[in-house]
């Protein structure tokens, strides 16, 4: 452990000491990393210290953990992907950028529309997983118990607000993430996209501005925009997320600023988890601003480490957070079922539900309930987790070995998307193009701002298991960027 | 047939003769009509004449017609009650009203939640039918059938617009009512609200002026009032719906209307249905106005006379008409299945649709494309309509056995509503609170409009099969009305 200082914990001189066998190759890729009892005897240090330092290099990405056998060394994409880099000190410091709304709403309807018409033999932009990460079967069984015992829902009334059932297991779901509701607060609503519109539309007025992440998911930009609203991006950090002093700053300068919109946990596209001292702040910045926080946490139960993060609303006291969720990553792609917590919005919300689409209907809800309700849904979240890391994993490393020299990559601790910026002045639009004609999807990282500011980035996802086709498709992609789009 | 003259056809004068018998008592309620066969014999009338004056009999209220025992004469109420009136003349020639909009938000919100709140008896104010009007086990049936053999859809992606069979069943469907469109050209949605909604947001942006029927569904008014748009109330006819002289004085003096929202069959509340000539009318002048017209055909299946009706969309030929339907009314009010034809706005709806909730999941639409494509669905239109026939004739009667004299009466051919004119000013606003307190809901007029003027009527519901609980309620209502509110 020469590698070591005196004032660096035991545990990180360990695995400092580990990092550079492996970066020497003297611990070659798949091979074993010496088992935890045999660190405590050779270096003389605690359990806690050993496995300290054998979970840290996991999350570095040094070393793979599997279930009975201990710790492997993984490949060394490290060694040639750097991390994506921070914003510009510029970025953050000055005045945010106010992008020209214009033409957002265009550009992403021309990527739905081209999506939808172009065979498609390769999908690597889509944002939820492939039928067999999610438990088919269970879910039709719960379905079918749902009709058989409650087939009165097809032709009775709907509740207000969803099933009662539904919103009592999302209740006590919700818990885990920090949050204690009543199932009086939730409102039942036809996924994520509709709670973020009626979040939107209970706290805005047309003309109004929406402070977001830079970059951030394209389909709120287009609900931004189908609303007369106009997105104000904001910095965010790779590692921490949406800047607070940036936004600080934007509330400052900008006093339009109605409602702002973050997605605190493995942010698409790029993958950060806000710290938590951070969620804290930006909860407490907006709650003295009165400027509603909009929190959309559809990936929230997706981290690699099985520990549920918390939700920005765990530390919302006065109701100014809204808390919008969703089954579509997490469990079933095919229900369109999300939620939110209105806060001190609730009645307005409630009634805008009502006035545009009236309540969901109840059999989806019952047949999720059922499963929801049950450790089956545990068990299916510990499965997809390790699915996800491990799909991750392995279209890192095929980028890394496909891409040009110069290319960047997140390295999300969960979800199940890769943001690659590519070097050398790239246009995504031209690779999506380029791409979409051979029937590789992609989405262009210029779809994840109004400004151009994000053009050389892609956003490539991880949902379907590893397979062949999928790294023929990334070393075509990365022909096709090496080729300059 | 003394009270016949000779430029009478013969059928009229034959249904004259045994009017005047049922009004003078000599053929009581209850009694049995004389056969078919025996009228031929005893007028010397053919076969023709002899079923057209008894079905002219029917559709007065006077007969009722019962399978394989013959006609038999229905409770008199046609002698207490008058049919609603039309709007004063004042009302139709004189510029329409543009009724301040403010507080009808407030108005129906204050409605929804004290509906939801009080715990009700026997509720009058529901727009579809109880569960026994529908057919509860062959639905349960189609959606276990659909979940075994596409249980994929569950975690699948969902189709854009909806999945593709139940638009071919649509398409089919629609070609009934004079559509041709192609799957292609359908939208589904959650519901016939969110068709609204999607089409008003098509069309309009906020600040925008919407004609609509006067008196109007209230839900409309709510999307308007939400949308930021301002309704514009055309004075509507009990029995030949919207006046197309009044929209087109309409168009020449407000240059902000964009859109006309119609409902041509069974408008509710009134009830009526806009006379072919009237309907093709309404399509020219928004066509040549390039005003959108927006149909809302959710009880055209409803009539009671089993033709079905033709929809205004089946006029138009440039695109102008935005065509929505729902099954809430006529298949399964559990299940929120709406759809339209987005005429020339189609690529803009498809694209406002996937901003706001993204396409519906697909297992409903499988189940109900199942049921809807066979034979069952014909069946059990049917049997929906004669239920609500007998259903209406109930009630209406209850009303006249119970309301106070004065009471006036809509007297509708096909869905499943009175309008129920009160005498003597009274308030409906005080009728459905000290009503509600008993535990009976109606839904009061003033719901109806923005302005006042339907503030003396109640719209009573009929989609319960008649039972003593009802009459009670019905009894205890005309007293409550009687009694001033």
């Amino acid at each position: 452990m020469d590698a070591a200082t005196v004032d660096t914990p035991l545990y990180l001189q360990l695995a400092a000491h580990y990092r550079q066998a492996i970066a020497s190759g003297v611990l070659a890729p798949g091979a074993r990393m010496p088992s935890v009892r045999a660190l405590m005897r050779t270096h003389r240090v605690s359990l806690s210290t050993a496995l300290q330092a054998c979970r840290s290099l996991e999350d570095e990405g040094l070393l793979e953990a599997r279930p009975r056998s201990g710790y492997f060394v993984q490949a060394p994409r490290r060694a040639v992907l750097q991390p994506v880099q921070e914003p510009e000190p510029g970025a953050t410091a000055a005045s945010p950028d106010p992008a020209p709304y214009s033409g957002i709403h265009d550009r992403i309807s021309d990527f739905v529309v081209k999506c939808e018409r172009h065979p498609v033999v390769t999908n690597l932009a889509l944002a939820f997983g492939s039928p067999e990460c999610y438990p088919q079967e269970a879910l039709k069984n719960a379905a079918l118990r749902a009709l058989r015992r409650r087939p009165e829902v097809l032709v009775s009334p709907v509740p207000p607000q969803g099933d009662p059932g539904f919103r009592a297991v999302l209740a006590r779901r919700a818990m885990a993430a920090g949050m204690s509701p009543t199932p009086d607060e939730i409102v039942v609503t036809h996924g994520c996209t509709e709670a973020l519109n009626l979040a939107l539309r209970a706290v805005t007025q047309p003309g109004d501005t929406v402070a977001v992440e830079s970059p951030t998911y394209f389909g709120l930009l287009q609900v931004i925009e189908s609303l007369g609203l106009t997105a104000l991006e904001i910095p965010t950090s790779p590692s921490r997320g949406m800047s607070v002093e940036a936004l600080e700053l934007a509330f400052a300068t900008h006093l339009q600023i109605r409602a702002v919109v973050v997605v605190p946990n493995f942010q698409n596209p790029l993958g950060c988890v806000m710290p938590d001292e951070e969620k804290a702040r930006l909860v407490a910045l907006c709650d003295a601003a009165k400027v509603a926080l909009i929190e959309d946490d559809i990936y929230g139960a997706l981290s690699d480490d099985d520990l549920p993060l918390r939700t920005a609303k765990s530390w919302d006291r006065s109701g100014n957070v809204i808390h919008c969720g969703s089954l579509h990553k997490t469990l079933a792609p095919g229900m369109r079922i999300g939620w939110m917590l209105g806060g001190r919005w609730l009645a307005r919300i409630r009634m805008l539900k009502h006035a545009q689409s009236r309540a969901n209907d109840a059999l989806a809800q019952l047949a999720i309930a059922e499963f929801m309700g049950s450790h089956a849904y545990d068990r299916h979240l510990v499965r997809l987790r390790r699915l996800l890391k491990a799909q991750r994993a392995a279209t890192a490393e095929a980028i890394a070995a496909h891409f040009p020299a110069g290319t960047r990559l997140s390295m999300p601790s969960g979800g199940m998307m890769l943001w690659v910026e590519m070097p050398g002045g790239r246009s995504s639009g031209q690779v999506f193009d380029a791409a979409l004609a051979e029937g590789i999807r992609v989405a262009p990282g210029l779809m994840f701002s109004n400004s151009g500011r994000f053009d050389h980035f892609l956003r490539i996802s991880c949902g379907t298991p590893f397979n062949p086709n999928i790294e023929a498709a990334i070393r075509r992609l990365g022909q096709i960027v090496a080729a300059g789009g």
